[in-house]
């Protein structure tokens, strides 16, 4: 009956937090980023900013504690292994402000995997949980991830890392979905430009984004136009498609 | 004669502001940020930070000052093409506090590649250029990135970049180049997680990562050790080549 459903307040934001020296010293390179990125997307999360940073303790207790006081929900990535540089579960407990020993959930859980024997002080290290967080379940290699506050503290490793978040999504609170349409202009960026600028501010409540790339037959644009209003995405985009007619007919007459 | 060369102040640091909304949906999954750490690390700059921010002025602007006052260089990507989308240039022209307008230096090189009829009003937002700025050649498609103060801008389309890297690189000054070696322990993290962390202790002086895989025989563990300085790097190696020994001589052995 109204729009509150599409208003500001229904908009669910989020960051992701990447930690680790080996991302940015160029030697693994990243692969959550994207696949979170359009997780998030398809399910009516806002991705609003990304973060690396190193495996060094003030830098990610700062860049938390920035991120988690902006956004709906922050995801990190890395640091939660068996050695002395995973250092993420105790920098989290910093942010927060509150102490981190073995849990005895998470030790039950590495008990499914390990012997123990094989339970020794490294391994026990990925059962170090700060005071008051959920465990995310580890489908993978047991050794579970983490939720505090608005806070989810994820594996690295990408096959880890996305069983965590396909544990977690059940349990957080989505937005009104962000639609999103393409057209392939079959012109050139800069042939465009003009005439697309005018249709963003006669649409100023759509996002119209541009995107050149080589196709088979030369340089093209594809241009995305989304809303999380169908009725408004379908006005921008008609307005898109007939500018891109009229500069395809008139490519072909004499000026 | 002295270790000078290889003190902090021989260290050069920088961060990446990845700049755009289609990296932040998903739609679009960055190849920059692995491209620019790798080749950083080979020319010895050390990557401390990334960020990624949506097409918006204050964001942009608020990460590109928090960023380019606390590293020797940063390196934006995206959002300097010419549509309305592209608001990277006004975004650093508005964080160093300087006007912008059009470069007569950058309207040339756009010359060379367009006629006049197609140097339309779009195609001359890439010559905007903020005020006091050095232009960055760009080899692939004309269009020039810039460099302010200790801030590179780039373009975001891969290929485009990388050229404008190649035209930045021999500006930068580079320190002390980081030196790394990796050694396979062909042993689970977890089993060698205490020792490293005792090496690690006894070595501060170097930075030691553990990264797992998974081999065609099972878990593994990759163990990098980096530092500026080769003899410490050495005895560091040493150290880790020792333990692994005696960890793969002892698993044979009864409990």
């Amino acid at each position: 009956m109204t729009d509150a459903s599409s208003s500001d307040k229904a908009v669910v934001t989020a960051a992701i937090l990447v930690i680790g020296d080996e991302i940015l010293s160029g030697r693994t390179k990243d692969k959550n980023i994207g696949y979170i990125a359009e997780y998030l997307t398809n399910i009516g999360i806002e991705l609003r900013e990304v973060r690396v940073v190193p495996d060094v303790m003030e830098e990610i207790v700062a860049a938390l504690n920035a991120l988690r006081a902006r956004f709906t929900y922050v995801f990190t990535t890395g640091g939660i292994g068996p050695t002395h540089d995973d250092i993420t579960a105790d920098a989290v407990a910093a942010a927060f402000g509150v102490s981190i020993d073995h849990d005895p959930r998470a030790v039950a859980m590495l008990r499914e995997r390990f012997s123990e024997a094989d339970l020794n002080e490294a391994r026990l290290r990925m059962a170090r949980i700060p005071a008051g967080a959920d465990l995310i379940a580890n489908s993978v290699s047991k050794a579970p991830g983490f939720r505090i506050g608005n806070v989810h503290v994820m594996a690295g490793v990408p096959s880890i890392m996305q069983a965590m978040l396909d544990a977690v999504a059940p349990t957080l609170k989505t937005g009104v979905k962000m639609l999103s349409e393409t057209v392939r202009a079959g012109l050139k960026e800069g042939d465009i430009g003009s005439a697309l600028g005018e249709i963003a501010k006669a649409h100023s409540d759509v996002s119209i984004g541009s995107y050149p790339f080589w196709s088979e037959t030369g340089p093209d644009t594809n241009i995305v136009v989304r809303s999380r209003e169908a009725d408004k995405l379908e006005a921008a985009m008609a307005a898109v498609k007939a500018m891109i007619a009229s500069h395809s007919a008139g490519a072909g007459e004499p000026h």
